[in-house]
């Protein structure tokens, strides 16, 4: 559940006023996980901030990240640094994001169906489609974009990464010789060409559909997505099909379902990855079922069973997640 | 002072709902530590996130952590990973916490009473009891749980870590080979066996005191406390007793004073540890006194002398402590 | 725009109450910097805290930190262990602050105007005047200390370390063996005597214009600092140069000028500095201009343009940035 902040400040007060706002949302979980071998404490508390504000011509704009976002020791992964989190700004002509985004593939397709109290990541996050671009690939290349734009049914996704590689704070350019003005020592900057990764994809929203494809790049790797999810009364089905040129994957095939009944929803899924390797090709089948019960207030009492041939274990989580 | 944010939702208006909330909270300090050498600055500032619901049969559940209790890429200090802060749950049937809280013995026995402006730190918190679980122990087993029930005068404590020392992210059972879903690549599962880590302990709360027993096994090691606390009048008395087995820490003795005369509050300790140590066993002494002088709206002015036989020097504090 | 939160105890409702609060504030921006060889994406998000409070007897009193301020495993970047942020208290008397405040030269003098949606960061900060106390020097001597005091139009500086080293967490004096009364090991004790720094400065301020004069002292290196600003009708001009003494840099004599015409602010400047080189003496001269266009609300669009003598190539920044 999301708070946002009031202002004290008498323009805030007066009607019409855009005003700009910092919302403090959170969630945590604490449950069991047991991993084949042992059962095991996992819990976690996390708090996210939202930034909203509004231009006079009516533009909108704002950012996201969690506190466990911020590192800035950390050269790679900090929101203060555009590489996690994300900045934004919408308007008619639709929605410019940059920083940490998902990229167009992952925006117009997305993920099987999470099961646990974990939502997956007991069984290693096996419900996540491995995208090419975005998803946290590319981080080092600093901030990625991301533009969305929906016209009546159809809404169109582009994200790409800008080419160069920042290690640490540098902006300069690469190979550049620079005098640090504080210390007067020569410093050889450390930014580097990479190869730029992008990714389109479509999307159309049917009354209870909808269906997607995409295409990524990321060096000489390619994908091609397609994805598809339809609601019919308490169910809902999703199928994805990722096609992946030069790297060790050759395709992902998944399929998900979920029944809802009051408080309690049941989800699984099924996912098919085909490896080339060194001893020919190999193929590897994933499992998972799971089922959530809603407490209210934000509460949720849930449990999940993944079965995957990238584990040695049938693993199974049990508890309960929380969202403030 | 805790601050509870306003929410926007026109549900959480409406009246009777159990909202979830989060409140954003603070402290601070500044002032100057004599270390029997050098005069230092010493000061800090921190925020602190409390996360609060309740479920729709009236269930409670939270959470809380502090901003610098959030460090993702530390892979054991991070609420986002159980290994700091706290997550809760509650109700008729007590109240179960994961994460990092204290241990059994310290929920029922706690520390002697901290003196100085930096609350016992300026003379390495000499104030507080060495718990064997809990307390900085077994962090790198993930969350520890601590279950805690009172039946009228009578408290029951129970805490517990899980027994795997988990590095990193891994959660899959020790030793299983695993190939990451993204890069095709053989991971070796990085999870593995440790001592269990127990503690229970009960207190009996009176009109004007408490006393309380524990028993905590961590490996080998062993621990039985007993503490008790009164107060008459503006005095109160605390006294602690803690004897160890199988650690080179035989026992630890400590006595706490202190008195409140309006806005003043004068505190003092006593503390002896016995050690084994190759050249024969030898007693360390510590001895602490401050006084507080609240001056109201959050501010404290503080200072405390603490002399220890862990330190050459006597050590002293004075600076003011604020809370927001 | 900084947001107050609201608190929900009625003793903050009842009028006169000097209640402690937290303020949670924000900023943004994301944009595209030319480094002379490639486009980047350059972004971020970042969160602010502000504590206030007020003692009975009117004593104000507060602290402030980022959330990216606060890492506490980087034992010298944490406003947790008082090397980020600041603390403060104020009163008839003055105001002193602890933590991480600029020193006295820089509080009276300051940078030259900064140019450019990145705010000088994609020229590396070259509008930044390289001042020898606080400005990110000294941090391992743990908190500064900056003292200010305005009495009519005068107002006076004095900033200062404490002359000691702090390793880690350690406050004990430098060179004691201590006995950790968790482990039962020796410890020695890791704190060393450093050179003090220090700083005082005094500021006059005018009906359109102030003039400052400063002396810094950083163990042998001495900085001695002018600085004045004036402004007329929408025009305002600054002029700094710092003389130093005892390190390579010689000194820097900078210029700024900017004009205010309705929504749009041009800001631009020059700077030299003369450096002590093996290969003689060599001067630096740096340039740069820019424009923001205020969108209203918090958004701000701008660009910049740096030339500089320590970057081979001329570097452009272009985008927006945003305050929540």
């Amino acid at each position: 559940m999301k708070k946002v902040l009031f202002a004290t400040s008498a323009l805030v007060m007066s009607a019409g006023f855009a005003s700009a706002e910092v919302a403090v949302s959170g969630d945590g979980r604490m449950g069991v996980i047991y991993d084949g071998n042992d059962a095991q404490f996992s819990s976690r508390a996390r708090v996210k901030f939202t930034l909203t504000g509004e231009s006079d011509a009516g533009l909108s704009f704002g950012g996201a990240f969690r506190v466990d976002q911020e590192d800035y020791n950390s050269d790679y992964r900090s929101a203060a640094k555009g590489t996690r989190g994300v900045v934004w700004i919408s308007g008619t002509y639709g929605k410019l994001s940059m920083g940490d985004p998902v990229g167009a593939a992952e925006a117009a397709i997305g993920d099987l169906y999470e099961v646990g109290y974990t939502e997956g990541e007991f069984g290693g996050d096996i419900e996540e489609i491995g995208f090419l671009v975005g998803d946290g690939n590319n981080r080092d290349q600093g901030p990625t974009a991301l533009y969305e734009y929906t016209i009546n049914n159809i809404s169109l996704y582009a994200s790409m990464t800008d080419g160069v590689n920042t290690f640490g704070n540098a902006i300069f350019g690469s190979g550049t010789t620079v005098i640090d003005p504080e210390t007067g020592l020569e410093v050889v900057t450390n930014t580097d060409s990479a190869d730029l990764a992008y990714s389109v994809a479509a999307k159309y929203e049917g009354s209870n559909f909808w269906a997607s494809l995409s295409y990524s790049k990321n060096g000489d790797a390619k994908e091609i997505g397609l994805g598809a999810e339809a609601t019919f009364n308490n169910f809902a089905f999703k199928g994805v099909y990722m096609d992946y040129e030069d790297i060790a994957l050759q395709y992902t095939a998944g399929l998900a379902a979920s029944y809802q009944m009051d408080a309690i929803l049941v989800k699984g899924f099924w996912r098919q990855d085909k490896w080339e390797e060194v001893t020919g090709d190999e193929k590897y089948d994933s499992f998972g079922i799971g089922a959530d019960y809603d407490l209210g207030g934000g509460a949720v009492l849930a449990g999940g069973i993944i079965d995957t041939d990238y584990l040695d274990d049938t693993v199974v989580d049990f508890g309960v997640k929380f969202s403030f």
